[in-house]
């Protein structure tokens, strides 16, 4: 069957390429020069196409989407500061390793400069938030320009999912007339396949590694950012049993054991000075992205082991603690997989160590959440545990996720957070391109800063009633009262906290959410029913809690662990 | 006397460089790696800090208040993806010639690519669209490292200001302790100064420029986007009375007189085939910045004068028409105040023709606009009247700029559109920076999709009671109903014009701004004055027009004066 696309050559081709190789959704923002891709990309029936204004929103919005499939997703633009706007997305998506594939319409190189209608040099505008940037022939009707533009595409396709995945950047330039159509056979152009080596180590190294493991007496496993995988999960509860080895999670980690301990900060805060030797490793094996914890950095910067190894597929040094001793190169999982059948047992009481002092402090964190007042820290406690079982916690920056770390994860749900660059701007688009495809009740837990931050994340009309919004409104950004350096300083309330008092009910309204606003314990638990129950459209439930109280709350809470371990 | 700043060597030297380079205003936005410039620029008492959460906006923000005073604005953000977003205004202001000047706090460079929070290569993270990019020096504790620091602030601020105006990028990687202060004396640090060569032409070639215009029959002098100039107005008001000389200007020329056309396209459009030869010109004068009008430009790309010379201060060429044949390196201003006075009488009938066109066009105009149903254009007319004398006329992209175009200027305002990259991602910010200055009433007309795109623009608590917007909210993006091109196909609704239904009031009351509906001709004269007399707050008046209607009102404009003339 014939299907029209723009009669423009490589406009075709490149969808049917970015099909090929897996992309199911495209996110178009309206603009002129980019007519020939958005209609194309609407006319096609096999890649969903979804229109989003604000190209910083439609940026996250792909950026969700990408989190929860691991598969390319598109983002089209018109040219001009259109494509500047991805800019925050597309560098939170290479250091969350997303593999996003930007594909921007320009005008031809010629009338760049020229002060004519958005035209600016998009070229490369990326830098290195990009794995590759390609930009397209005009006018690809020599066949070498053909051959040219169809290995581009193919290339950044195929890079965008290899090795460490990130986003790429496709500059497409386009000249009028841009909105001309015409049928197209049933078939696609030449699609280049990618065959990888195998992710394996070999036996005598995986051996000396196994040696090494074997051998040593104090193994601190630390987990990352990570896409949930029930094999490694497997594996590392297998690994749990070692009593050589602790495994240190976070909530991101989206890994879920007994045996693993998943709330460091808590821990890491009550080790004192002298009781550091029984707690430190003499090996460190990490992997996952960005940490969230800066205690468990601080820790390990301090007390370093005397080997650090870094697990993973990427292309330079990542040397969090300052003391990397080697890189091994494939994924956690082969790594752990061939690891595991080595490994001999130990009479190590290492792991004992931690795991009782973990036990001691999960009880001292209960008494102490039983007796405190109205707070953040409290909200989070409800909240938790009101999250349905089977579906997605987002948690937005930065004190959302930073609280979040306070309490045990559950099995039953899976997290994310923008940890990439662990910027405010895109919290809330990500947790609606989230919830778009993930077929989850889709929970964003956020603050009011980065809510206000992102408020376009409303706009658009892909909300799901699967998405739920729960605002802890603390009036400002309550994270500047907590840390030690803003709060003794003049300016902590205008330029750090930023003091706020707006709310977010009659922006609830302007984009058709259901709203719900509580502001003590008990209109929380009355209202978080409903909130869960309400299945015709998105809905936010607005929290409020006393600004000046939350500091003092937390502070103290790390004070009674360490005064009472 | 004494007073604190930031104890990191080079904060308090910076921002006595900005001051003496002329900064007034700099907008902070939160963060923590930003503390000893944000602490600094507060306790300061000569340069006035701001604080806006959204850095997107609050570059746009920025940006308005440069666009009134000329003078430098300073940007300082956190590092991450708060700096990304100052993307869209940076360019804005690199093509609109405006000297922001960013100041990012950064990581120093050890901890880029290593996973930690915030942290991605800043340094020249701009590109093309900064006239200069610095790294300033960590730790600036050596006295080179002091020097150089010194120097690369003084030049960053020179350079904003000098030639061709224009944004600049200084990036400051800054180490904890952040948050320490400690006293200066009252003295401030080196400030180079920059002495400038005449800005004028030699003798011999002002006469030689001269005797070509003398022996020309038809010249037209085009002015692009400018910003009000007295002087420049008179000398061109002079010009005007020559014979041989026609002297057509944009809505954001900001020149007015009588004996100036300043609405191209509704003149241009009436030129039929056989008449071309009566209104091309043989010496083609072009200066200021972009231009609005498509059909000038149009106009003059097909019908090549024999000569086009551009004026202005640019270091490349500007070859708008394709006809470029001489860029004059000065002001406009310097070159029409030497070539005045070697201008000669001419008997020419070129500026009759122009001009009695005009007056015929503009009766068609009158005719029409008295009969059309309610409609965008009828609220232009409507509105348009209304603006208080002396007041500051904002026009956003992309429909209100060419609407506006159809009207005559008025000397009593001044015009602002953000047409450097034509982008509808700030204008509002835009705006309401340029209200807080300009001490003038300022109106921002502004369609329904630029406006929901930047309505982050009120999140802030410096929207003055004189910063009034009027929302024509025609459900979507009108000008793709209007442009050939998209009108036509399949997607329209869905991809180009985005249709939507969303009204503003719920925002306005958020963010505490009066506000004002019309959706009828009466409503609006009604609203008007309550509207501009309102002075307690920010206010939006919000006129609905039809959709559907819109398009067709506009085509039969255009094509009355084209059947009528």
């Amino acid at each position: 069957m014939e299907r029209n696309y723009s009669d423009i050559k490589g406009v075709k081709e490149l969808i049917d390429i970015c099909w090929a190789k897996g992309m199911e959704y495209v996110i178009v923002s309206p603009g002129s020069r980019n007519a020939p891709l958005s209609i194309s990309f609407a006319k096609d029936d096999r890649i969903k196409s979804l229109v989003i204004v604000d190209e910083r929103s439609a940026g996250y919005f792909a950026l969700g989407i990408a989190q929860q499939t691991r598969k390319p997703v598109g983002l089209v633009c018109t040219s001009g500061t259109a494509l500047l706007n991805y800019g925050p997305a597309v560098a939170e998506a290479f250091y969350q390793r997303l593999p996003l594939v930007v594909i921007s319409a320009d005008r031809p190189v010629e009338w760049i400069g020229q002060d004519d209608s958005q035209a600016l040099p998009q070229v490369n505008v990326f830098g290195q938030f990009v794995k590759a940037s390609y930009q397209l022939p005009l006018d690809a009707n020599n066949p070498d320009d053909c051959w040219y533009l169809n290995r581009m595409v193919n290339e950044a396709l195929s890079k965008a999912q290899s090795g460490r995945l990130g986003p790429v950047h496709i500059n497409f330039p386009l000249r009028e007339p841009l909105y001309g159509v015409k049928p197209y056979p049933n078939s696609i152009e030449r699609v280049i396949g990618k065959i990888n080596s195998v992710d394996e180590l070999s036996a005598d190294t995986i051996s000396s590694i196994a040696a090494i493991v074997n051998s040593n007496q104090k193994i601190v496993i630390l987990a990352g950012l990570l896409h949930p995988q029930a094999e490694l999960n497997e594996l590392l509860a297998e690994l749990a049993q070692n009593k050589n080895v602790v495994i240190l999670t976070e909530s991101v980690s989206n890994l879920h054991n007994k045996e693993f301990l998943p709330c460091i900060d808590r821990v890491i805060c009550s080790i004192k000075d002298e009781e550091i030797d029984n707690f430190k490793p003499d090996l460190l094996i990490n992997f996952g992205g960005p940490l969230v914890s800066k205690m468990v950095k601080s820790f390990l910067r301090n007390n370093k082991p005397k080997e650090h190894w870094f697990v993973g597929k990427e292309d330079h040094f990542i040397d969090t603690f300052k003391n990397l001793t080697s890189h091994i190169d494939v994924s956690p999982l082969a790594f752990f997989k061939q690891l595991l059948p080595l490994i001999k047992p130990s009479d190590s009481f290492f792991s004992d160590c931690w795991k009782c002092r973990d036990a001691e402090v999960s009880e001292i964190h209960s008494d102490y959440l039983k007796n405190i007042e109205w707070s953040d820290l409290k909200v989070f406690e409800q909240i938790l545990h009101a999250i349905p079982e089977g579906g997605n916690l987002q948690l937005a920056n930065s004190s959302v996720v930073r609280y979040a770390q306070l309490f045990k994860t559950s099995a039953a749900l899976t997290y994310n957070s923008n940890r990439g660059t662990s910027g405010i701007d895109g919290c809330t688009s990500t947790a609606a391109g989230a919830a778009l495809v993930n077929g989850k009740t889709t929970t964003l837990i956020t603050g009011d800063i980065s809510f206000f931050y992102d408020s376009n994340a409303l706009w658009n009309k892909y909300l799901q009633p699967n998405f739920k919004i729960i605002l802890i409104n603390n009036g400002g950004g309550g994270i500047f009262r907590f840390i030690s350096g803003p709060s003794g300083v003049d300016e902590l309330e205008e330029y750090f906290e930023t003091v706020q008092e707006y709310k977010a009910g009659k922006l609830a309204e302007t984009y058709g959410l259901d709203y719900f606003y509580a502001e003590n314990q008990e209109e929380v638990n009355n209202m978080l029913p409903d909130f869960y129950a309400a299945n015709k459209r998105a809905a936010v439930l607005e929290i409020k809690t006393p600004r000046t109280v939350n500091d003092q709350v937390l502070i103290n809470y790390f004070k009674t662990i360490k005064s009472k371990v």
